[in-house]
C-alpha cells in the first residue's frame, strides 16, 4: 500500500457552491492510483464540503437558497458578530454540511455516482482561498 | 494490510429510513476482517446515509417527520422542479446528512454503539435501488 | 503501515460543545505517528462530533443556540418521548452533524486549520460519559 498527498486550493468569489471534482481526479491520475480510498479535509470553519447533483445548475441554486433560509444572517440573537453578520451563520452552515469526506477510488478515479460532483461551499460573502487536504491510500 | 470491496444494494419503497447494518456485518464476517476500518459511500444525491437509534421505531418516525419539516417539498422558491416537487428537497436532505461514513471494525464486526444502526435514508417519494460502496481495510 | 487504536472518554455536564482536540493529539504523539490518517467515531446517537471555530467562545454559544432553534424540544408532533422531551431532538441534532470524522495527520498531529477545533456536541440535558473510538493509520 502507498500513500499520496497534496493540498488543493479553491478560490471563491463569495457565497456559493464551487465544483472541484476534476482537480481531485487529475491528481489521482498523475499519481497512478488505480484503487483505494481518497480523503478530503477542508481546513476552514466558514466553508464546507458537499457532494451533490452535478448536472442541473438549478439544483445548486436551490441548495444555496436553502442554506440562506435555514441559517439566516443578521439575527438579533447572534453574539459572534465581530467579523460581520455572515460569520456566525457561516459556522452554522459548515456544521450542517461536511469538513471531511472519504471516497473510494477505482479505475484511476473517484467512484462517484453518475450525477455526483464534489463542491466547496463558500459561506462568507467575500471571496477566499480555501485549502483542501487530499490524501490517497493506494491499495494495489 | 488487506483491502476488500463490494457493492451493496438497498431497495427502497419511497421515503424513509431503511436499516442495512446486518448486510455490512455479513460481508465483514465472510471476508474474515477481524480489525480495521469500514468505509461506506452512497452513489446517489437524493438519498443519504445516517447512523441513528436502532431500538425504538418511533425515533425513526420522528427523524423522517423532522426532515419533512426542515426541508419541505413544493416550495414556491424552488427552481429545480423538472423531476417533481420532491427532487430539490431530496438534495437538501441529502446535503444535511451523510454520503460517506468511516466506521472502525473490531471482533469481526462494525464497532457500533449499543443503540446505533446504519440506515439508508430515501428522500424520493418513489422507490429506488440504491448502491452503497463498501470498502474494508483489514489491519491484522 | 501501522495501526493504532484507543477509546477516548468525554464527560459532559449537559448540552453544549466540549473541546477534545488536545486528547487526540496527545495519543498521536505518544504513539509516534508522524504521518497518516486519524479516524474518530462516536458510539452514541444523542451526541455528535463537530469541527468548528476554536478561537472565539461566542461562536460556540451561537452554534448551541442555533441547534436549539433548528430542532426544538417538546414539540407536539414528537412520538419518541419516553426518555424525555430532549431525547428525540437529540437524535435530530446528531443526524445533522457528524458521528464519524477522518482527519489527516502530519508532523505528529492532526492537520487542522489554524482556527479549527474538534468538539463533542452533547444534545441531552443531563451529563453523560461519551465514548469516542480513535483509530490511526500510520503511513511512514
Amino acid at each position: 500500500m502507498e500513500w499520496y498527498k497534496d493540498t488543493l486550493e479553491v478560490r471563491t468569489r463569495g457565497k456559493g457552491l464551487y465544483p472541484f471534482t476534476d482537480a481531485v481526479n487529475a491528481r489521482i491520475r498523475e499519481w497512478g492510483v488505480s484503487e483505494g480510498m481518497g480523503f478530503l479535509f477542508l481546513q476552514h470553519t466558514s466553508a464546507s464540503l458537499v457532494i451533490s447533483e452535478s448536472y442541473d445548475p438549478t439544483a445548486r441554486i436551490d441548495l444555496e437558497q436553502f442554506m440562506d433560509r435555514l441559517a439566516p444572517e443578521n439575527q438579533t440573537w447572534h453574539r459572534h458578530t465581530l467579523e460581520g453578520g455572515d460569520d456566525s451563520p457561516s459556522h452554522m452552515r459548515a456544521m450542517l454540511t461536511d469538513t471531511s469526506l472519504a471516497i473510494p477510488i477505482d479505475n484511476n478515479q473517484l467512484s462517484l455516482g453518475a450525477w455526483q460532483g464534489i463542491y466547496l461551499f463558500e459561506h462568507r460573502a467575500r471571496g477566499h482561498r480555501r485549502r483542501i487536504l487530499l490524501r490517497c491510500l493506494s491499495v494495489t
